[in-house]
Parts: C-alpha cells; structure tokens; sequence
C-alpha cells in the first residue's frame, strides 16, 4: 500500500489543527486598537506559538514520510496516536499562554509535547521497522541525536516547572527555555533526509 | 472513474469528523489541575473515544478502497452515506459519555454504530457489484465473519440496553460490552485485504 | 495546467461545507429522548437536508470534471462562485427548517439554489469554452436538459412562494415540491458523463 | 522532493480560510427578510470579501506551484509563514466591515494585507533561490510589476488611513480604494505564469 492516502488525510487533520486557534479570535465590540488588545488578550500570541508548533511536526512529518515505501496498520495507528497529540496542542498551548505561563499549565503543555515527541519517534520506528533491516530512513536518520535529544529535554522541563522554585518562577522560566530549545532544534526539518532523498530518490 | 478524489474527499471529512470534539475543549478559567477537570469534565475522554471509532473506519476504508479500481454513482453515495453516520459519532459519544452512560444515550450510540456498520457494509457490496462477479475485494474478504457478526453485536448491545434490567447498570454494562468488542475486532484493518494488495497489487 | 489541485481545493472546502451543520448540534442536557428532541429540534433534519444537496453537487462537480483536460484562470474563478453559493446552503437549509418553511426563508433556499445552479452551469460553459468547439464535456453534455430544466423550475419556486397564497401555505408547498423534484432529477450523476469517460477515457 | 503534499496541505489550510467565516452566520430569531437583515449584519458582506481576497491568493498559488519543481526546508517556512498571514484576513475583515471601516480596522486590515504580500513575494523569492539562476519561475515573473507595486499601494493605504483627515473619511476611502485596486490587479492570475507552463510543461 502506498502512502498518498496516509499523508493527505494527515495533511487534512493537521490543517485543521494549525487553524483551530483562529476560530476562537473574537471580533472586538469597539474600534480602536485598545479594543483590540482587550478583545483577543493573548489570544494571537499563542496562536503563533501553536501555529509554529504544528508547523514544525507538519515538516518534520512530510520530510519523514519521503522515505516511507508502503504502509501497514501499524504505520497507521502510530500515524493517528501521533496526530491525537498534535490535536491537543492548541488547547494547551492557550491555557499556558492565558495563565501568563502558571506553573500546572506549563506541566500540561510539557506533557503533551513529550507525548508528541514520543508519537513521533515511535511512528519512526514502526515505518523502519515495516522496511526493514535495510530502511533508508533508518540510514538517513543514523543515532538520532535529536530523536534521543528532545524527550530528555522535555522531562527536565516539566521536572522544573513542577518542583523547582515553586513559590517563584524560576522552575516555569527554566521549563520555557527547554520547550523553546527543542523547538529551535526542530524548526529547521532534517537534512539527512533531504539528502537521502536526493540519494535514493523519493517514492512518489 | 478512478478512485482518488472520492478517497480524497473522504479524508477531507473524515479529517474533520475526528477533530471536531477538540473544538468543544474549553480553556479553563483558573490555572490548577483542578481547574482543568471542572473545565473539560468528560471532554477529554469522548474526543479520546471518538477519535478511536472514527480512526477504525477511516483504517477500514483505505483498506478497503485499495481494491476498489472504478467508481460509479452508486459508490458515490453509498460512501456519503457511510460518512454522514460516522460524522455524527461525535455527537452520540459525546451524549453518552456526559451522561455516565445512561440508558437512551447508550441505545442511540449503538443505533448510531450499527447505522455506520450497515453503511459500511453496504458500500463493500455496491463496491463489489460495481467490479462483477471476479471482484478481487470479495475474494479478499470471503465469508467475511466480522462484517456479519457486528451488527449482531451491535443489536444485542441496543436490545440490552434497552430492556435488559432497566432500574440497574447491568444492561448498560453488557451493551458497552458489545460496542467494545466490535471495536477490538476492528482496530486491526483487514489483513486479507493486506495479503490481497500484495497479490494483485493496488490501483493507484 | 491539470485539475488535480483544483479538485483538492473543491474537495476540502465542500468536505467543510458538508459538516459544517453537525457543528450546530448541541448535546442535550439531560439524558433521555425527550431532551435529545428539545435540543437539537430540527437541527438533524436540516443537517440531513443540506447534507444531500451538497452531496448532490460534489457528485456532479466530480463527474463534470472528469472531462476536463486543462485549468483556466476562468475556470478557477467559476468553481470558487460555485463553492461561494455553495457554501451559503446550510445557513439557508438551517433557516428554512427552524421556521417550518415560512414564505420569507422558502424564497431565500430557492435564491441560493437557483444562484448555485446557475454557478454550475457557468462553470460548465467555462469549461467547455476552455477546451475548444471539439470539446468532449459538450458532447457528453448534448442538448442538456437537466441544467435547462433547473433554473426554470428554481424560478418557478421562488415565485409560487413569494406570491401565491400568502397567507396559506399552498405557494410554500408548491416551492418545495419544486426544489425537491429538481433534487431528484439530480441525485443520479450525469450518465452521459460516465458514458462517455469510458470511451474517451480519462484524464488522470 | 515533489511540490505535491506542500500543495495539498496549503489546500486544506485555504479551504479551512475561506469558508470560516460561514461558521459565524447565525440563523436569525424571526422568519422575516428584516429578521434575516438584523441578524447577518454585514455578516455575509464581510464573508464575500473575504472569499475574493482568499481566492485570489489560493489562485495565484496554484500558478506559482506549477512552476515550482522541488520543495526545500525555506519553501516549506516561507509557505506556512504566507498562510498564517492570510488566515488572520477573515478576523481583519470582519473588524473592518463591522466598524464601518473605521480608521483602526482599517490600518489593521491594510498591515494584515501587507503581511501577506511581502510573505509571499518572499515565498516567490525563496522558491526561484531553491531552483538556481536558471528558474523557469523567475523567467516567467521578469521584472515582477505587480509584486513590486502591490506593498506600495498598501503602504500608501495604511498611511492614508492613519495620517489625512483623521477625523473625516477620507483617508479611509483613500485606502480602501488602494486596497481594492491591489485586489484588481490581482484578479486575474499571472498570465505569464500561464505562458510558462505551456512554455516548458507542469512539472506533475
């Protein structure tokens, strides 16, 4: 089974999720720039945030796919766990961003990006696995520091916010900067694909 | 007719079925976890269990559909209708589970899970006639047991539900117990069909 | 330039039109039969009612452009109408439905049906013009009865509504009758279409 | 890799753009056309201006893809950044059109506009970069008048709006009849693009 079908469904689940946030940006009742702030608060700010997160999963999701050959029901289920945690995103992305980054929200918004990071890696596996001892895409990926990377940051964030300084915000501060390092290792999709695709060939 | 825009206009629903409940997760007011359970309630829960339902069928039909090399105007709606049942699970699950299941949501969920079973059913033989009598999705599926013992599981589960110890649970029990056997013996998509593509090799 | 992409962008934006109304249905409040009927009251017909009309045109869009080889500028304009008035049919259905098919409501459904039917048509001719006097849509076509007879008993409708009986209901039946007679001419697809992919194939 | 999926999922995204603001037509309490008129406001004008603008993008989009041979990591960013410009449009429309186009909707709606041009006279940018000095994208573009002189009008706009005649109309009319002929020029997607792919083939 080829996998056009796998990825455009995904493509249509993860619009939806990159578009959500929009939805909930209330016109403001008056005509001024003051009414504006008032009327959406952080409501844009954190749908950036959530609009790059899934942005940088919708990348690293194509890029990935590119050297898949076939699907299984595997393939498909790990593809469906991993796009449930996307789906979540938006919400907790919001209530962080509304709470002024309190410390249970930030725990939350820890859990569910580590929850995605391990959907993530898991699809990974279950895709080499279906391909074989000789995938490409588990040559392509090699020791996977950035696979291996991202869960131990995410756990040291949550870690942070849940027990350090809990009176203060130091633990919150230091669980941002751990999300937003991932975030940055991320953001720019793998080159080793790229490269593998150039050397293999895509299988469109 | 090829089979690729109905697939894709399928998934187009289907990727929006499965994410609908997500747009009914309210942010909560304060920033504690307590907070997040009196916001959510059992939201979470029913979009976890809807996603499920809904990612099963959507499992199904690309299995199903890999057989499939012709589309005729019967396909067509025999497929809409299979769509319209499944875009009202998430409604029905989420009646039955903001209600602790009780008796009347847990009947019009199996109405609602047999109603897509019957759909389903019916779109495999419109696909099938629509191939002749060599069709290669019937020697696929053969007797095809559990196409035939699902809307019996379903009916016992309505039936009980409805009649069975009205005062009590045990009726409620017994049909969730069906709904969630017809579940299990679905959430691993069709290996005949698998084995079938690898013999015949897909039409795409 | 092919129309893949065109029928993708068609395909989202009518998979979003066609569930858009399942949005509207509230879960009820307490958990019998009786509160399911106060919450959603028509909501599920009208949900059904405009569910078939969409369906209706995503058939038909996807058969007329089985016989289109090439994209246009126009052509693109044409369609995004189509989808325009299109999108306008679960507003109008919703509309129709809550007020028991009062005049006002009645004449609106007939003005959003006559104006997609006349979109259709349109886009028909678009196509058609866009592929030259030898083009294989117009021979499928022929006289064209269908899209003839359409607007003209659309017509009919929206004038029995706004001017016959109006303080009865005889002018609101009649309209209904004749949206519904046009319903049925439509809800086969073209079969001059099918007829005649198969003998000039397809352009996929 | 292949243009394909980038094109699919900006598909999805515009599809969910376009028709959002359908979602906030509310059916009116009455079944009268002064009900309906009470209850839609400039609802359904804002809609339709949205659409067109929307449309427009999603339509030159399509010509600029079909010059587009691969995709790189910039494509994929400079794509996403281009789309969460204009899926604010429908909230920056809406503000306008409910103010009556008062001074502050309007320099928002003019910034919003001007975001998504540069974003994608960007995407252009990084599109011709990615395929060499030799880009059959930049031969066909040439010396680009319309990307060169659209952000020119919006400035102009913006400036209008802000600056003359704050408290009459006309710096408002200055700029909306700015923002309308950007809108004009726009209409008609780029014909050179057209002649280009006749020129050296789509790259599906």
């Amino acid at each position: 089974m080829k996998t056009s079908r796998l990825e455009a469904f995904s493509d249509g689940v993860l619009a939806i999720i990159i578009t959500i946030m929009v939805l909930e940006l209330k016109v403001p009742e008056g005509n001024t720039f003051a009414d504006l702030r008032h009327a959406t608060g952080k409501g844009l700010l954190s749908y950036l945030l959530s609009f790059v997160y899934v942005g940088i999963y919708w990348n690293n999701h194509h890029h990935m796919f590119q050297l898949a050959r076939r699907v299984t029901g595997g393939i498909l289920w790990a593809n469906l766990g991993l796009l449930f945690c996307l789906s979540l995103l938006p919400f907790t992305t919001a209530w962080t961003d509304e709470t002024d980054y309190a410390r249970s929200p930030v725990v939350l918004l820890g859990v569910n990006l580590l929850a995605a990071a391990c959907a993530y890696v898991g699809l990974q596996q279950v895709i080499i696995r279906a391909h074989g001892a000789d995938s490409e895409l588990r040559r392509a990926i090699g020791w996977d520091a950035k696979g291996k990377l991202s869960p131990m940051l995410y756990l040291t964030g949550i870690l942070s916010a849940w027990f350090v300084d809990t009176h203060g915000r130091i633990g919150v501060i230091i669980a941002s900067a751990c999300y937003t390092a991932v975030a940055l290792v991320w953001i720019v999709p793998d080159r080793r694909i790229g490269r593998a695709v150039s050397e293999f060939g895509s299988p469109d």
